[in-house]
């Protein structure tokens, strides 16, 4: 038996439990080339909300009755001459939230699992790992000596955007809220300054921690932060929209950057990106991003929750920033 | 005498007459190497608004009791050894709003009124023509097919570029106030379609003329045009952010875009633009544009206003849009 969850409904506003539906059904018989998959882990993201809206956006929403989408990697339990996939297989997929999958390997990848433990092939070798590289270097296009600023800085993304700038030579400066937070980025991932959004005065902080201004401003999080961000953008600066994670539960409005005009004033470039753009590519990414760690210059913190009937508890983490690092959700 | 506006204080708002203070003084004596040059006309333009704000901005402040700062355009009625500038010599420059001003040439170059008259030196081969050859070019980088839509369209800047576009090979939609400048942008400018932003309904009105999509805005307005363009962009689309006029006058915040995460899902940029960046080329845009003006592919409009003492009235046009093309003050 495979107990799944389905959307239940859509959400307006913060989701509530009544957003999603357990059901528990028979696994059915496996076709020819297709495998079974055990999920030892599935992935908790911020873009986990904005896939429950029935709008256009870059991928189609999960429809009403479907599974969660997610992240999940897990074990081959069994194999219908599936051509490359073997049992015992470690395999990376976008299997949703449930205990197993029926899958032909498509959009599937195999790790190897006694190389590196499975929660950071969801973390800092996946999903959240690729955004950051692509995001700080294609988008951002950091270089050395620059003032980098981050949101979400001890986020899966943020934490990862704040370490590859400082290896390519930037001032790194972090958002974030809470002190420990703030320490951790500073202490454990070697962050040149941390800005505690929640007790701090925004626009007061970023001008002491970033007085000649900021180059690359990687966002995370909208709203307010963002604002205050463009007010102090450098010439040619560019801003990275990677996510709006203060703005995701709106009821109303997004609420827009009234200092966009920033841009104009410094020349300044506000691009969007979404980490599927560059799936050829991940290749040659996780291996840099697998040296870095480990050199041990990388690191990363996977936060992890235990049982898939804790799904919904663990998902409001994400928006309550109850949480440190990379939210992961045990199954097995 | 030499009679001169100049700033009398900061206005909060739309400007009221009492921010300006005419005088009249004597014209000093030449020194070494200067010129006494006679102004003729003396661009109006919406950046000016901008330029009465004491903030950090691409260009410092006009002070109180400075002469308001204007492009202007005159002959040299007296030089003094000047190296190069000789009597009868028409010239660009930012004499700013006054009968006469005397300089030594910095910023200011020569050119030629027999060839074409005055006023399209401050407009189609001016600053408003050359923001428009290299925003739409350079920072829209416009390709045959694009869709590109333009705010402002029937205005000094807009007209341009969607005349440009045009020249190579896109469908241009302009948005513009009222039907005449509608209708004036389509059969006199050639545009493909024009929406008219006062009576019409600007997400319906854009959904009908860009059904595919946007792939390049280009914003003279900022405001809830600037939003509505936003949610139709296309997959890798580009935002040329060149002025704000709807907002130039706001007493409280600038309305930011509440629809910037379509930059997000559509891979898309918002680049801001200041024609002063790219002086070193003017030269080589203007060879091109008179080019095409002489062809007939390139039409410009100035709407020309008489008497320094009128300046007030005639700049409220500016954002009032009772006007045609480019604003212009006619001196003598």
């Amino acid at each position: 038996m495979n107990k799944q969850l389905l959307l239940n409904k859509r959400p307006e506003g913060l989701p509530d439990e009544d957003t999603w539906k357990y059901v528990t059904s028979p696994i059915p018989e496996l076709k020819d080339g297709e495998v079974l998959i055990q999920h030892h882990y599935i992935s908790l993201d911020p873009a986990m909300r904005g896939w429950m809206m029935d709008r256009k956006s870059y991928i189609p929403p999960v429809e009403i009755g479907e599974v969660m989408r997610a992240g999940a990697i897990g074990k081959v339990l069994k194999s219908n001459n599936h051509p490359t996939f073997k049992v015992d297989d470690c395999i990376v997929s976008w299997g949703g939230v449930q205990e197993y999958e029926i899958t032909s390997g498509e959009n599937c990848y195999k790790v190897d699992d006694s190389l590196v433990p499975m929660p950071k092939y969801l973390g800092s070798l996946g999903m959240p790992g690729m955004t950051a590289y692509f995001g700080i270097l294609e988008v951002g296009k950091v270089k050395e000596g620059d003032i980098v600023l981050v949101s979400g800085a001890a986020g899966a993304v943020g934490s990862l955007v704040g370490q590859i700038a400082k290896l390519k030579g930037c001032i790194v400066i972090g958002i974030a809220g809470g002190k420990k937070k703030c320490d951790y980025i500073i202490n454990e991932l070697g962050f040149d300054a941390a800005i505690d959004y929640k007790s701090e005065d925004l626009y007061e902080a970023i001008n002491e921690k970033c007085p000649k201004g900021i180059d690359v401003y990687f966002d995370n999080v909208g709203g307010d932060i963002l604002n205050a961000a463009l007010s102090k953008l450098r010439l040619n600066a560019r801003v990275v929209i990677c996510g709006a994670i203060s703005q995701y539960n709106n009821k109303k409005d997004v609420i827009g950057p009234s200092n966009y005009l920033s841009l104009l004033v410094n020349r300044a470039t506000m691009q969007g990106m979404v980490v599927l753009d560059y799936t050829n590519d991940y290749h040659t990414a996780a291996q840099e991003m697998g040296m870095w760690m480990m050199q041990g210059k990388l690191k990363s913190h996977e936060d992890i929750y235990e049982g898939i009937e804790n799904f919904y508890e663990t998902f409001l983490r994400l928006f309550s920033g109850d949480k440190m690092g990379k939210l992961i959700l045990k199954v097995i």
